[in-house]
């Protein structure tokens, strides 16, 4: 088991943008039931199958598995809840840390999320200029909550 | 994506049990939605994931993946649903098919079923001796419906 420990915040303005391209995601839920949500994501040419268990503090239990790209489409299209959640991703550096910018799109657009993963939960984080309102742990920005109470809908 | 065509059946008595001496089955559930169930699942030293779509006559999409035995056992004792399914299953040489005897414990003790996997729907089948009832599509049989309604309590 992998264990993902991260924080999650909003983004106040556009001055990150000019340092990364981003890469597109696609990404659907064959769960959304929060002790054991069951993600199908493409990121280009690459697919994963990924589980996780129940967030505990800003720690939470992970499973991912590479599996073929045809697979995921077919899943994306034909099994998974809807809505899908679309999005490009921004990997931007920042004081020794990698923040991933979400800017999502659809029935999610107009919300940005960016996150970080920390080696452990009590980590110091210095937080770049363009960090807006931590949103740890708000179930809503959960992306398996997004499927179905949207953004544009909130 | 695979396709899963198989017919099931209950089984009538124990005239099959010589013929393989049986191999005990893990599974639990990361969705039980019939439109998309995942299962998590140890055979002896393996482990698969395995995402199933809805059935449409005797036919189901299914997409399974190989993962670690370690991973499937955390899945099993942490995140699945209660309660797991556990049981041998026998497979038995029959005029050219095989099939599968489940023979099942726990809160589903007492329910022994056969399922035979076909190339396509309306392909003949030589029924053996010990096959009774045919229980192809009833839900309450699915192994997804076990765990909210074990057989012991219908």
């Amino acid at each position: 088991m992998g264990k993902e420990i991260e924080r999650k915040f909003l983004v106040k303005d556009n001055s990150w943008r000019a340092q990364d391209a981003g890469k597109r995601y696609r990404q659907g839920y064959l769960s959304t039931v929060k002790e054991r949500t069951v993600r199908v994501r493409t990121v280009g040419d690459k697919a994963y199958l990924t589980i996780k268990g129940i967030t505990v503090g800003a720690s939470r239990p992970e499973y991912e598995y590479e599996i073929p790209v045809a697979d995921a489409n077919e899943m994306l299209d034909q099994l998974c809840e809807r809505p899908l959640i679309e999005k490009t991703r921004y990997r931007i550096q920042h004081d020794g840390l990698v923040w991933e910018i979400d800017e999502f799109k659809g029935e999610n657009r107009g919300l940005i999320t960016a996150e970080v993963e920390l080696k452990d939960e009590h980590q110091f984080v210095a937080l770049p200029a363009w960090v807006g309102e931590e949103v740890t742990g708000d179930p809503r920005y959960f992306n398996a909550n997004l499927v179905a109470k949207p953004f544009t809908k909130w």
